[in-house]
Formats: structure tokens, C-alpha cells, sequence
């Protein structure tokens, strides 16, 4: 733990009290004038931070800032997703981050964030559109125990992680659509791509990387998407805080991932049919180059979705573009 | 092409007969005391050429060396598979070394040979002896437009390339067992391993990965594998040459995939099912942490190896462990 995140952690767990200087410099084992410097850094960095002779330093406002370290330090100890955190000002795209760790042979968990990316992409290689600061661009190494074709469950865990995050933090009621949207007011808001590595019979690694639409405004947004895509800013009124987010959604993750590697998806899949606007609907889906139609029935216990076509055959779909029919 | 490569291509399409020194270097612009320089370091590398002064230069005998520079000027343009190679002396594995190019994006069809392997594996993470010199250990990328499911149909076909290059280079008749080893006298003398990287519904590359063992001898194998494992060496009673190997190899893979590309893999298995010792018979398959019993009956579409159970049920299998029941 570096000395800044010591002093965050001592003046965050004071809940918004005073912590007197004297002390944090005798538990640092450094003089008071050595924590006043970095106060006076954290000051600079957006930390609000009231400093008062008798009562000592008391923090008022966290900036809108990801650091790694202060993340860590939030998320505590003994967990697997963000037991490493890696945070970066720019990259071409956080999966491609983790794509390098995993063939370096870093352990499950790591966790990179980016302010912004250049090449950022959702599914099937489309852009996705990543500006400095706006978001939470994320992606996370997992190495679980399960076979190829049960990865859909992570997509499905992620898209309730996701939702659950920004309903706590915001008091929004996202929607999730098969297989990795979260929806607001049917206005995308965040997508998940799910990248596997594998054999026939085993998954090898998988990168997890999601995007949230945090901060833009309406006119940040290019005209033909404003009618499909949303920010936690614009339907709420009001900026929204990224380190707080990324924090509650690095705990339902680690949360969601837990119930998986025990077995228990179908708990997931349960809280997942509840948020889900696709389900009971008659949907097309694009799947390479074919085209499947029927009602979207419910998912399989391995997170495809079961889609009951008009002659009644039930069709069990790992992936591809839902659409809802008129 | 290097002037190696040159000399050595002007000498094979000669078959047998003899190469004016001086044509040779007259079509490279060099002296003849420089090809007589480069005659005596292909000597030096094995490459057995008489040299008479009156007739010129001709090939006697081809040394049992992987060169990129000979298994390209040997295959020729125009291919996917094998237009760029690169061998190794030694490496980790040879599926390690694609996977970082994949990452940094280079196109399909590039092999990596290594003359030994560190840490070669097999399937599930199992090891897979490599020793220098005794045998091919190779590895491809691709990038074909199929969906993640469908990638058993590359093991499918690269088992039927093993086979045919094995067949066409020592007479002998290999058996395919699903889904990755060929067998010779029930013993294993190849093994392939696909690895996949995948979004949900799209195959972004994958890692054909195969080793044969060709040059071996009994003792070379620990004694617990002698009764499991063979080498070409074993069955024919002599030493096969590795680079005419890999050259057949590479061509059979070559035509195999295009015809994968082409979407023509019922042809494929239609080969595989009568090279195939597994079919028809009793079987168990262990995937994952379960076991699935009854008769191999066919390949489905995708690959799969279709099994009846007991119950009459037809069960689809993508990827496991097969063993014949007694």
C-alpha cells in the first residue's frame, strides 16, 4: 500500500469525521509535514481535503479520478476480480491488455481501465466508441472451469453485475438484453464482449471487457446513435462518479463469479430473466449468416438463450444479434 | 528466395540429372566460385551434392533439417498454409509462439516448426514429448469464418491430412481416432491440439497444433508409454525423413482447409469416417467431469462425434476423452 492510499484509506474509513495528522504520521512511521505533502498532492490530483490546525484532515470529495491504487485499496483484500489493477490513459483496447497478460501466463483477476481507448470494439469487431474520461472501459482475466460452450454464463453474470452496479449506484432500473447489452430506457448503455480462449473440451482463458457510458452528454454522442445509445449522465441529470461505479462493479462481479465457479448460474439466470426485456417476446436473431425467428422462451442452464421457433422446435442460441420483431 | 534456396530449387527440378555450375550462376548474377562457396556450406549443412567438373552440380541426398527457406522454395506461392514459416531450434511450443503473433496480428497460414519442444502438450494441458530432430512438432494459424462450434471440423480434417501425408510418404496406414490422434497399430503416433479464440458467435483465430512422432526408436519412449506410442521409425523399419514429410504435410493441410473454407467438409468426413477406428463401436467419452457411454455412430456437420446412448438418445459431442469398451 503506498503512503497516498494509506492516508485515503484512514480518511475514508472516518466517514467524512476528522483524522488528526499526528496520527496517520505515527502509524506511517514518517513526520506530519511528510503527510501534509501528500495531502497537498492528493489535493492536486481532486481529493477535497479539509485541513484544520486542531481538528486534523477530513475528506470532503473523491475526484472522478480511476486510480489503481485507490481502487485496490477500496475493493480490499482476499477477492479474485481486481486483486491486480492496472490502469491505463490510453490503450488501443483493455482486451487487448488482457489478451498479452494471459499469454504471459498472469493469474485470473486482473483487472485493466482505461481512460479512453483507441480501438475500443464490441462484438463481431464493431467499434466501440471510447472517449477519454466519459466511461469505464474494463476488461477482466478469467480462468474458470467450465467447458467452451458454457461461456454465454459469464455474459449473462457480467450483464446482472452491471445492472445491479448502476441501480446502486444511481437508483436507474437497467434492462439487460441477450446476450450483452444493458439497456435504459431502451437506450443502450453498456455492452460486454466476451473473448474465449479454448480447446474443444476446455476453456483455456476468457477476457471479460465491458463499456459504460458514464458521463457523456446528449451532443457527445454521434446523431444516428443518440436514438440508441444512453449515458448514466443523461438519464439521471447528473455526473456520476467512475471510481465509484467501477468499485460497486468490481464487488458484483467478484460477487457473480463467485456463484459460478460454486455451480450456481441458475441463481444468476433467475436474477437475469427478471431484469431481461427480450424474454417472452418474439425476436429475430442473426446467428453468422443465418436467421432464426420465433419467441424468445427463456435461457439454458449454460446461458444460451432457448428461442421456440413457429413450428415449435426449440432452438438453443450461444450467440448473435437479437432483434425485437414489430 | 536466398541463393541456397535458389541453388537447391535449380538441382531438385533437375531430378536427379546435373546443374551447369555456371547456368546457376549466370541466373543469379554471382560467380561460379561463389556457388561453388555455397555447394560446399549445403554440404556442410548434410545436403549430400556431387560435383564434377565436367557435368556440374547434382543432388544426391537431402538432410533431415527443417529449413524455412527449403519447405517454402518446396511448396511454392500461392498457398495460404505454410506462406510464411518459421522453425525453431528450440521453444516452448510451437502453439505458444502462434498465439503471439495472432496477438500481434499476422495473417493465417503462418507455421511454426521447432526441432524440439520445452513444454509441447497435448491436449488438456497433458505433456507431449518433443525431442530434438525425433519428430514434426508444428503449428498454423487460421482464421476461417466458422463459428466457434464448428472448429472440431479443423481437427476432423487436419487428422485426414496427418494420416494421407503419413501414408504417401511410408506406405502405411494410419487410423484416425476422435477427435485428434492417429493411430498406427493402436499405437499413437500423432496428436493434434486446437486451440480457439472466440467471441460468442465468431472464431477470431485459431491454433492447429500437431506433433508425429517420426524418428524414435522403442528405447526413446519411457517404458510406461512403449505400449501406447509409436513412431514412423517403429513401424516402417527406417528413418523418415522429416522435411518431405513436413512438405506433404503441409500440402495435405493446404487442400484440407480450402476445402473447410469452401464449406465442404462433408467431403472431409466422409475420409475421416473411413480412416476412422472409432466408429461403430462401444465406447466411453470422458467431457469435462462427466462421462458419456454408448456407440460412436457417426460425425455430425459441425465436427462432433454423435454417440447413441442405451437410452437410444443421440448425444453430440464437441470435444473428450474416447476409449473403447471391452
Amino acid at each position: 500500500m503506498t503512503i497516498d492510499v494509506f492516508i485515503l484509506t484512514a480518511l475514508r474509513s472516518a466517514e467524512g469525521a476528522s483524522v488528526s495528522g499526528g496520527e496517520i504520521a505515527k502509524k506511517l512511521g514518517v513526520t506530519r509535514a511528510a503527510v501534509w505533502a501528500r495531502i497537498r498532492e492528493l489535493r492536486s490530483l481532486g481529493y477535497e481535503i479539509e485541513a484544520s490546525p486542531h481538528e486534523g484532515y477530513r475528506l470532503l470529495h473523491t475526484p472522478d479520478l480511476l486510480l489503481a491504487d485507490d481502487l485496490l485499496a477500496r475493493l480490499g483484500t482476499g477477492r479474485i476480480i481486481g486483486r491486480d489493477i492496472r490502469v491505463f490513459q490510453e490503450t488501443t483496447s483493455t482486451n487487448d491488455i488482457i489478451e498479452r497478460l494471459a499469454v504471459d501466463g498472469v493469474r485470473e483477476g486482473v483487472v485493466v481501465l482505461a481512460e479512453s481507448q483507441s480501438k475500443g470494439r464490441g462484438r463481431l469487431g464493431r467499434e466501440w466508441m471510447s472517449p477519454a474520461g466519459k466511461g469505464i472501459w474494463l476488461s477482466v482475466l478469467l480462468r474458470p472451469k467450465l467447458l467452451p460452450h458454457e461461456t454465454t454464463q459469464l455474459t449473462i453474470a457480467a450483464s446482472t453485475s452491471v445492472a445491479r452496479a448502476i441501480q446502486s449506484e444511481t437508483g436507474l432500473a437497467p434492462e439487460v438484453k441477450w446476450p450483452n447489452d444493458i439497456l435504459l430506457g431502451n437506450r443502450k448503455v453498456s455492452g460486454i464482449l466476451t473473448e474465449l480462449h479454448a480447446e474443444l473440451d476446455r476453456v483455456k482463458y476468457i477476457i471479460l471487457g465491458l463499456g459504460i457510458d458514464v458521463n457523456q452528454e446528449e451532443t457527445d454522442f454521434p446523431v444516428p446513435m443518440r436514438s440508441i445509445a444512453t449515458s448514466l449522465r443523461i438519464e439521471t441529470k447528473h455526473s456520476v462518479n467512475r471510481s465509484n461505479l467501477a468499485v460497486a462493479l468490481l464487488r458484483e462481479l467478484e460477487r457473480d463469479y463467485s456463484r459460478i465457479c460454486r455451480g450456481q448460474f441458475e441463481a444468476i439466470a433467475n436474477e437475469w430473466e427478471a431484469l431481461c426485456s427480450t424474454l417472452g417476446r418474439d425476436v429475430s436473431v442473426r446467428v453468422g449468416e443465418r436467421w432464426v425467428h420465433g419467441r424468445a422462451e427463456s435461457l439454458a442452464n449454460d446461458g444460451a438463450l432457448l428461442l421456440r421457433t413457429q413450428h415449435g422446435h426449440l432452438e438453443h442460441i450461444t450467440g448473435g444479434d437479437v432483434s425485437l420483431r414489430k
